[in-house]
């Protein structure tokens, strides 16, 4: 974060020139598209010395993200009579408008990445979504091979919990060595709006990779979690256990035991029924039966760009 | 549907006079906000005779719902091209800006209920959320007395079990009164874009509320809704099991058994874990224990406008 340099400069028109190569992903619902273009590359300031250049040959790939702003209410009521309207239908007291606004605020947001390889286009393409009905066989088979070849890092979540990193950040611990967990912010959130509350409890229990590890010997930790995570949130933030849901993913991104703590109002990534399991069923479902996540088939969605589809894929699943 | 009249009017300024007097809700994801005003009513064109009226006194209150509209794929790059920008960050690669958009096509839409009553506002209103933990003993004593009292009518489905409506919009049937079911599209879904498919199975039988009704008896129709849905969408729709998010609500949104299909694609609503429990699941459940959902604590979201939430507050559940 050091490293980002907060810049004033204002190029006017820093798209004039954008040549659309193809529409890479459409999400309509939160008015959002990825573009893969090209844009000249421009001198740089310390090469004013060097040649005429030829503009047309000097272009280079570009990523951009567009995304419509939320409306400001501090200014909706201005924005709103300013605006053009076409009626498009009028039943009774019920109108609808297509409208034209007159943007004297910022309207939309881009993130830019110029220039962009083909890694970048990949990452911000549109993926095709795949669901696996995982039973426990093809979790032995398929999955468990593909995570303990993949053999990523987990280096960061151990400086999490030895305090090495981002020990400041730490909102409560428990060291308990076997329902001991640490309590810390998710980077999605900012910590100002509670309607935004977003934290992640990681267990100082090494060696459980995900749900899929649990049985009812685990309940203690499970417990411990619910328990102490929703009173520290309540006694430091103000937001209730009636807010919050709090639950795995699965797959989850990494692979030691994590539980997500996010608040109701927020629509948080990964709250899909296809992904989130909430901690309080885990625990119901461990009770109820002590091996239930040994013989629960579960599905989740992968995408053709996963690791965890080319293994499906290489094991004739999806014919 | 047939009282609809698709109006070309055009009002160029239908919000020129519209005074605010409260934002109702704000939807920052979805970039959408619900406000509260007033505008001043008009004369009909059929009492044009009568005589000045003060216009100033002469308001009432409205209702309006903005949204910013999608991105339009075939004019993106004029869009872009236009756009005035301001940089907001650069590092390395990487830059992000302001946008000003200079709108040649419609960038927002706009419903107006007008006028509006004190329920057209509650109604567009943010709506406290709590979290309702429903063990099989609050079930009994508050929520299946609240469901029996509120004698809310199912007629409607009666109607296109019965095939009195809605039977040309039937996707595929099995009469069988025990198994048997009703595939239809749902009204969220315009039949075209695939990507946002969504259909609804209502099962036959008559007397299963939601998923608490359900034990292992019920898995022959579980199973052949599950079976049967699937290859009807496969045949008629060309999309695979494995593009299909199916599932109940859980509280549903009316007390006679249904369930949910969704392409995975699309961010239907009420697909969060906090309300969505997966048919593949539900099945696994039944046959890991027979009684799973009699044993089974649900939790899910009311909100302060809601009969059940009511019901729990009596109940003295919120304290």
């Amino acid at each position: 974060e050091s490293e980002m340099l907060a810049s004033s400069s204002s190029n006017m028109s820093a798209f004039k020139e954008f040549k659309l190569i193809k529409v890479l992903r459409e999400d309509d619902r939160h008015k959002l598209i990825n573009l893969h273009g090209s844009l000249p590359l421009k001198k740089s300031d310390d090469d004013s010395g060097s040649g005429p250049v030829d503009s047309n040959s000097e272009e280079s790939d570009a990523v951009v993200v567009l995304e419509r702003k939320p409306f400001d209410p501090t200014s909706i009521e201005e924005c709103i009579r300013q605006t053009k309207t076409k009626e498009t239908l009028h039943n009774d007291i019920y109108s609808t408008f297509e409208i034209f606004s007159t943007p004297n605020k910022a309207d939309m947001r881009a993130t830019l990445i110029f220039p962009a390889t083909e890694k970048h286009i990949s990452k911000y393409s549109e993926h095709q979504p795949f669901i696996v009905n995982e039973t426990p066989d093809l979790y032995r088979d398929v999955t468990l091979p593909c995570i303990e070849a993949s053999k990523f890092s987990i280096q960061w979540v151990y400086n999490i919990l030895d305090k090495t990193k981002e020990a400041d950040r730490i909102v409560t611990e428990d060291s308990d060595p076997e329902t001991g967990f640490v309590l810390i912010p998710d980077l999605k959130w900012d910590r100002q709006k509670m309607e935004s509350l977003y934290l992640v409890a990681i267990v100082h229990k090494r060696g459980l990779r995900s749900l899929r590890d649990l049985t009812a010997e685990h309940l203690p930790l499970l417990k411990n979690v619910l328990q102490k995570g929703q009173a520290a949130i309540k006694e430091q933030f103000g937001v209730g256990s009636d807010k919050l849901r709090i639950y795995f993913h699965y797959q989850p991104s990494y692979y030691h035991l994590h539980i997500h703590f996010s608040h109701i109002r927020f629509d948080a990534p990964g709250t899909d029924v296809m992904r989130a399991h909430l901690l309080s069923d885990v625990i119901d479902n461990l009770s109820i039966n002590p091996d239930f996540y040994k013989k629960k088939t579960l599905s989740y969605v992968v995408r053709d760009s996963d690791q965890l589809y080319e293994a499906y894929e290489d094991n004739g699943y999806f014919q």
